[in-house]
Formats: structure tokens, sequence, C-alpha cells
């Protein structure tokens, strides 16, 4: 069986973009993965792309208007989960034998989609009460501060380092810093959380060459990285029980890519983790084994997790700070992991980098209904 | 690497489903074909789930609803061809040596989300200059009557076929035999193409599980349907020329499948294919190159492609008989082909049926945009 390795990246700015729609965006993202790579684009053999709301065969346009249209595409999607999960399936196709070299998109037009923050589906009967997300993670982050006398401005202390790693980061949506004053004095969305703890409202595309071992040893080795795991499990009540605050879903997709890497959390050296909310970072890193329970938001306030610091948690800004184009967003992490692995991240560069981890979940927090977690670890 | 058989199929009823959603439905073909199969639905190891139109996460609501939730899952799009595509990942999967036990789904509820026919999307520019499905089958119908001197009765005779395979098959939308002066008399919809010229607005959902060689030897190969190659192809104005009567889509896809199975057209006893309109029927088995170009309309009228007939086409009726809940058509056709090749279809039974093909072609017709196709062998 192949080893699957990345050898190309291409992201777009992530922010507003009126002038373009996702496969646009999706379009440029490959041409500067295929760029990046070094490789003709003639030698791609298939494609996978992850949205979610772009409508039907946005990944048939993206290959018709690059010129490479009748090549195998299937679309994917796993809600915040999908651009992670195309790279998951891409992986898959390379190690069935089926291609040698395949592209995962990921792309998003969320602004042209909605007005302002994302409304619930219409039958979803948990937000129809009002457990819509921001109500959900308020609730979360409450029960957190209660567990584990977590401060409100410990929790303020994420959207402000995940945006100062942004402002280091050129796609970023959001190239300010801010202080943890700006936190708490941002419009109040659902308490505890206020604006700057949410991620916002992206449109953006991410793109990755992926390759075998056959393909790697004809295009040469020198900055490529292996993925080394790609893990996916779904999940509802059944797997997000009763604890608001650990998350069942995060843990178990997490052990799979471990035990399928060779590799404990202990070796991680830097991580892009799913912060659609502030609260969100510290449930994520806790359920990855990444930092003790209870434990993370004094590992911030001490810098922790701060590029430099023992253990950097989302360089490129994250969702707060880099934004969140759904389908953008799992490519995109995985990008930046390439990145930083590569040594090619500038000013926000982790010394030393070697084994990095993407997270994403999608779908609903808590409930009846359907979740997609996907870990993935690279290793260079 | 491993070959992938179907153990189990499931299908439910083709038709208006009021009571139930799309992952109701879904959910009651995947218990059948757990059912089928015979196995423990604690062995499913993973999930893919086709659907166009239901929205995120549909296929992690079905496993959380049928108790499967935590296992990884995919949602795959391709237009028509998504249902197709969600069994050609899940064989991937197998082949990948990631899993060894693979259900995929494909799921539909089409008359909760239009009211009529379906509306194209407001940003698709040739269905703003009018160029509908439907009115670029009825082009292709008249250039096809103009090329081949097929008369209008002649291509009637195709609904009245597959209508009355429908009404063979307990599970199909319609299930009442048709005159060609019914085909004529119905209401005109695009001139040459009257009513039951065009597929119906089907609610409805497939399902087959699918295992790896090791899987089989636990489980016994009794029933087993191998799957011989599931290829899939994009398209676009680069791959669908000049021509109005050829499908270079279609026969390049063919081509891969017959290449990876090592079985040529004339080795098919059956096949299921894409007859969304009447003529969509002759574009596709010519393609294929199960009939000659031209020939194929004269052929329905010798009844070569009846139920014992030298080739039979859509003995499930088809989409024209069976109904096309888009995600859900993909899905049924493998379901019809096994049926076919295990020798339980009953009154529609093709006798000594051991090799079938199964074809999908989703999105544009014609045009810039996105298209794809997938065609899938199966050998008992």
């Amino acid at each position: 069986m192949t080893d699957v390795h990345v050898i190309g990246i291409g992201m777009t700015k992530f922010g507003r973009h009126p002038e373009h729609d996702a496969a646009e965006l999706g379009g440029a993202a490959l041409r500067e993965a295929i760029e990046d790579a070094g490789i003709d684009a003639r030698r791609i053999e298939a494609a996978y792309c992850g949205h979610v709301f772009q409508g039907m065969v946005t990944g048939q346009r993206i290959l018709a208007h690059e010129g490479l249209a009748g090549l195998p595409l299937t679309n994917v999607e796993n809600a915040c989960s999908s651009g992670a999960t195309a790279v998951r399936e891409a992986a898959l196709s390379i190690r069935a034998g089926e291609h040698d070299v395949v592209v995962a998109i990921g792309t998003e037009h969320l602004t042209s989609r909605f007005a302002g923050a994302l409304t619930p589906d219409p039958s979803d009967p948990e937000a129809a009460v009002g457990a819509t997300m921001p109500g959900v993670y308020a609730m979360r982050a409450r029960r957190y501060m209660a567990e584990f006398g977590m401060s409100r401005e410990q929790l303020a202390l994420i959207p402000v380092k995940n945006k100062r790693n942004a402002a280091r980061n050129p796609l970023a949506h959001f190239r300010k810093e801010i202080s943890v004053a700006d936190v708490l004095e941002s419009r109040p969305i659902a308490d505890p959380l206020n604006l700057m703890d949410c991620s916002p409202v992206t449109d953006g595309a991410a793109a990755v060459v992926l390759v075998s071992d056959r393909a790697l040893r004809r295009h040469g080795a020198d900055r490529a990285v292996r993925l080394a795991a790609s893990a996916l499990r779904s999940g509802s009540v059944d797997v997000e029980p009763t604890s608001m605050t650990f998350e069942p879903l995060t843990h178990n997709t997490a052990n799979d890519a471990y035990e399928k890497a060779g590799i404990g959390p202990g070796d991680v050296d830097m991580a892009e983790v799913h912060d659609c909310f502030s609260i969100a970072e510290v449930l994520r890193v806790e359920g990855l084994g990444l930092f003790e329970q209870g434990a993370y938001p004094a590992a911030v306030e001490r810098g922790d997790a701060d590029i430099g610091g023992r253990l950097p948690i989302n360089p490129s800004g994250g969702l707060l700070g880099k934004g969140h184009p759904l389908g953008g967003t799992g490519v995109a992490q995985v990008v930046e992991v390439v990145r930083q692995l590569r040594g090619e991240a500038g000013d926000r560069q982790i010394e030393g980098a070697r084994v990095g981890l993407a997270h994403c979940r999608g779908g609903k927090a808590v409930g009846i209904e359907g979740a997609a977690c996907t870990v993935q670890l690279l290793v260079r």
C-alpha cells in the first residue's frame, strides 16, 4: 500500500470576494497548488471538491474552467469538515491504486449565501427552540467556566492569540491585532460569547496536490510532506453524551488518527483546530489530548499555545482570525500545516516543526442530528 | 488489491412520500440492504451517501437514526450521478484497505423541494436563455431525427417499453402500461418531447452493502455480485463538443469501465441507463457502444431492448418508469442489476444474465458548465 504525500499547496486570500464565485476561488487555489507543486496540470488524474452551500457540480465547474474537464471528480459534503473530507477521499483514491496524482479543493462563497450570520435550516428542531450554534457554544462556555474555573478574560485570550497570528498571515480575513478589552466590549451574541468570540462569514478556497509513492519518486521529495493519517467519524447524541465540556467525537477521531499514524499527541509540534468559537478551541485541543482537560485556558495565559510556545495552536489565525469559508477551511488547515512543516511560514514560522495536526468538526454541536469530525496528521 | 462485491441490496418504493424525509427513506433502504446481506449492522465500518438537494449532513442523520453514528461517513454530490458516485467511493475505500464492509446509500426527497418540474439554478446562464434540460434534450431529439431518420412514434416506444417494465416492478413510481398514443397525446413539454417522454419528480432511496474479498470469505459468496468496474468522469464543452447526437462523456467513461473490467460492450447482458428523457436512452445506449449509432430506435421497434430481447435496457422501468429521485437513482440501478444477476427479479427476470451495466449522467446536457458520468459493471 502506498503512502500519500502533499507536494503542492494553494490558497486564496480569505475574506469578502464580491467579484468572484466559489468556482473561481477554487480555480485560483487549484492553479496555485499546481504551480507550487511544479507539475504539469495534465498529470492530474482525479479531483475531489469539498463545499457546503455552493450547489450542484461546483467541482466540475472548477475543472471545466481550468481546462481539466474529463477527470473523475467527486464533490463531498460533511458540513464544516467538507474540505478535510475532500483531502481524505483523495488520499483513499491514491491508496486504492486508482490514481497517482489527485487534487483536493475546498471552497465556499458564504457572503453571497448569507446576509449576516449563517441561519439554521428551517427543519432543524434544536435551532427552532434556540439551540443555535452560538447558543450551544455559549452554554458549553458557561459550563466549562463552572467546572474548571476559566475566567471570561482567559476565554478572551483565545481570539486575542488567534488574531495576533492572523495579523502575520497575509491571506487571513482579519489582519488587525485585538485586546482582551476589545473582545469583552464587542457586541454580545450569546452570553458569555461576544462577536469577537465567533468566527466570521468568509469567502475563500484552498487546494492541495496529493501523490502516491510512485509519483513522488518521479517528482522528487524535497518539499513533500507525508499525510500520515486522515481519520473521519460521524457523530450524534450517541457519541456526544451528557458532558458539555468534553468531545468524544473529537477524541475518538483523534485516536483513530494517532493509531493509524503511530504518533501520539505528545509528538505533535503544532495544530490547526476548529475554533469556530473561542470556547471551541478549548474543547478541541483537550479532546485531541494535546492539553489536559481543564488546563488549556491557563496554558494560553502562559503563552504555551503561542507561536514560539510549547505547542502552538492555530498559527494561521484559525477560524477566528483567518476566517471560516466552510468548505475551504479543512483544506486551508492542511495548507498551513504543510507550510509550517516546510519551514515556509515566514513571520509565523514555528521553528523545527516536524509533526502537524489538522482538526475539523462540522454539523450539530450537540444533539440528535448529524455531525462529522476529521483529524489529519502530517509528517515531514 | 481486493475485489469489491455487493452482498446486500435495499430500495424503498419510488414515488411520493409526503410522510417521510430523505433521511428516513435512506434509513429504510439501508435497513433492507443490511437484512438482505444477512449481516450484523455492527460489522459495517463506513458509509457513503449520495444526494443533491437534501442539505447538510444528510448521511450522518441516517446513521444517527439507524443507531450507526460514529462510523466514517462522506456525503457525495455529482448531480444525477450522486448515488452512483457513492457506490464508487465506497468501493475505493475498500480497495484502499481502509474498510472491509461499507454501505452506499442514495436518497432524495424531491417532492418537498420542487412544486412541479425541477427549476434551474438562477445563476445558470444557459437555462436563462431557454436551454433548460427539456429544451436541450428536445433539440437533441430533433437533431437525431434529422440525422438518423427516427420517427416520433419510434421515440415514443421508449417510454412505452420502460413503463411496461415498470408495471412489473412493485417498487416503481408508475405501474401502468401506456401506448404510443398516450405518449403522443400527453402534454407538450418542449417539442417534440411530451410529458411521457420525461422522467418524473420522485422521492426514493436505495442502498447496497459492499465488501472486500476478506469479508466475503467470512460471509459466503452465494448471492454476491462482483463490482468489476466503477468509472467516473467529469465533462464540459471540451468533452461534449459539436455533436448533439453522440455523447463523448458517456463513451469515454464506458471505455474506462470496459478497460478496468476486461469486459467489452458485447459481453453485457443487460443495462440500466440514464433515460431522464426518451431521447436520452437512445444517446446513452449508443454512447455506451451497446448499439450502433443510429440503430437503437429500430432495435427498440423490433423488441431487441425488451426483457426477453437481445439486450434488455432498463428492465427496472428506468428513470421514465421507475422514477428519478436524483441521489437514489444511481444506487437503485445497481440494486436492479444485482437483482437481475442473482435471478431474483421475478416477473421481469432476464434469463441467464451474468454481466450487467449501470450508467448515470448528471449535470448539464451540453454547455460550458459541469457534468458527471458514471459507468459500473457488475459480474456474477
